[in-house]
């Protein structure tokens, strides 16, 4: 399933999600679903508060592999960066932070 | 843009969010490439800081739509319910506080 | 319950929360114990996963508090806005997407 | 400032936040001080609009802390575990799921 990266995209390697790397397709795949199907009950006129009940699906979906991303990268990424040195380790966890704010939208 | 309501919907009287409706769609598809970038970055092996940032990106994008009809919402759908009587008011109140609740993940 | 208002508090009428004030301060005063819980659990050097989980109890315990007051002033204080005439709702409106915008940490 | 641990207090040792205890310390006394804030706010009858700002101000101030607990966690606690040996590291990381999902909300 894994297409050539585009030009300018660094690096193709494997990721501290690989192993998980169907099911967080899988996952994104029903969430391009549930979006395309937003725009189809706007597009209906269909009512409000169902809408809304389908966003907070698809954010709570969008959340779900977000947080099977901080997984996987704090058990590979992170872990292997600390192993190697502690500058790489520093570096990581600080960008770790940065990610973890982000997530947490503060 | 509207298109004839599928069978089985129940309804497609112009809704609280019409005078948004192009809006709503515009970034409901701008939503939809967004999460098809998603996939794509998963499928490239992108590093997943990138991928988080992006997902950070498309719920808040979603959460910006969620805003947008909880405003309609409340300025038409709800107020004219008030409007034509008592009971239809507090059934929308009712259900409005349902809508909150949802989208602010309680 | 109700002490006077400090000096330089604009007013003190009857806001669209009387009837749940009693609930709001209930829940806010339970909060404050939360949060004074907080402290001493950081203070005794209490496991981080526990203290985190406390924090989702009274971010979770505030964020009712937000959904009550949101209820509140939607119920009364906007509906009676737009009751007054039109310049006024509208001024409300927009007043409470501020509100809810903030709320949805958007 | 550390007193002694209340009887039932499983354990007082130096935790992974140990580092930035002063600092998670002066927050939540900050925090203490909004909250008690909130409920005279309330009980002055304060505008909703007012006391919806600072929930959300509180809000975000704890959820502030609990990134500071979530990262000095993954530095230290989930960092010595995994150095420990295989088994431990695992339980750690699964924990850490546990307070991420819990802290994201989902």
């Amino acid at each position: 399933m894994t297409t050539a990266p585009s030009a300018g995209t660094p690096v193709a390697a494997p990721r501290g999600y690989a192993d998980h790397k169907p099911d967080h397709l899988a996952r994104l795949h029903r969430i391009e679903g549930q979006v395309r199907g937003l725009t189809r009950m706007v597009d209906d006129d269909r009512y409000c508060v169902d809408v809304l009940t389908q966003i907070t699906a698809a954010t709570h979906a969008l959340q779900e592999v977000a947080l099977g991303l901080l997984d996987d990268h704090i058990r590979h990424c992170v872990q292997e960066a600390v192993r190697a040195d502690q500058d790489t380790g520093e570096t990581k966890y600080a960008e770790l932070t940065i990610a973890l704010r982000r997530t947490l939208r503060l």
